[in-house]
């Protein structure tokens, strides 16, 4: 595809009638990019082939790559933090609400995919990558106090270290990007998936019974 | 430093005397290139820098950069295969023995982190690459047929899909490569670390009690 060709849109309406880019469906496409490339390996060449627009009509949109960026990362990051504004994030005592954010982080992250891959990709090159890295740091620090609340309140078990039990939580929750692949909606697997997390952190794989 | 100065070896013998590399501590600093740089954006050019010897120097170790790699992740697949050989991995009840191969799993991981590292971030461009990757997928099958075993004995809860708890589990100890840096010799804190990947993966997060 060559930049002298009228430019293509990429979604059609319906009717069948072809429709321009909308700033969130342009970001859909430079996120896919973003996530193939590396943010630094993208110059905005790349994101007009993708796109299939000259990059004066990405102007039009953005100011440049690094505001797709923020807004993308930024997507992910209000998906995030907005688990921790959901009213079953506030009530109940803490272990209840660590086990409904580590479920609906899950879901977000699913929800979110792409968005949430390249948040996990942010290297802190640039001023907008070094806030979603600070921003991300909250988020877990947010999530970390969860934790040793419920273990205040004797609600966990005091064997495994705080700091060291939340980078194993995070750990196992943000490689669902690594094999996650959705099919149709994929909202049946994103249930179990989100279940699953959240047995194996809370009860752990063993059958529960009186040998264990 | 240039290529026209004599090459400084990078290891000193207890005497003080400078001793040239081995094939092993050539893929020591191998390793770290490659993971610093990927291996693709890896050349003979930035392997002779790193190690301050010249690319003639190096080809007579190994016939070029891909004899590294195949050396470096052999050394971290070894190393996780063979903690299934080990006598406790081949005895006692399924659930046993899965304990004990994560244990291992983990400790491998960090004693050979770099190299365990490369062998995560392999991408399968090239034949070794995709050598890397099969045995790597081998590996995770293998434990994979220890978790079906003792779901199949009734030890693990019924609730969670085998191939869904193998992604969780591999997820959660290979993130560990993502924030783990050895402190001095790192021993006790390996220790800690294998423990609370164990606790973690089969007991969970909750406290044991009457309450769960």
């Amino acid at each position: 595809m060559t930049m002298a060709q009228p430019a293509p849109a990429r979604e059609a309406a319906p009717g069948g009638r072809r429709e321009a880019y909308t700033t969130e469906s342009l970001l859909a496409v430079a996120v896919e990019v973003f996530n193939e490339r590396g943010y630094d390996g993208t110059s905005m060449e790349h994101l007009s082939k993708a796109a299939g627009i000259s990059k004066s009509s990405i102007y039009h949109h953005v100011r440049g790559k690094e505001e797709l960026l923020e807004r993308a990362v930024g997507r992910a990051l209000d998906g995030l933090f907005g688990t921790l504004e959901e009213p079953a994030a506030k009530r109940g005592s803490a272990v209840e609400r660590l086990e409904y954010v580590v479920h609906r982080t899950v879901e977000v992250l699913l929800a979110e995919l792409p968005y949430v891959t390249l948040l996990l990709r942010v290297r802190g090159n640039t001023r907008t990558e070094r806030w979603a890295l600070e921003r991300r740091r909250e988020f877990d620090h947010e999530v970390a106090e969860l934790l040793r609340a419920a273990a205040d309140d004797g609600d966990l078990r005091s064997d495994v270290d705080i700091r060291l039990a939340t980078r194993l939580l995070f750990g196992m929750i943000n490689s669902i990007v690594e094999w996650y692949r959705p099919k149709g909606d994929g909202l049946e697997h994103r249930d179990q998936i989100a279940d699953a997390v959240a047995r194996l952190a809370f009860d752990g794989l063993l059958a529960p019974g009186p040998d264990h």
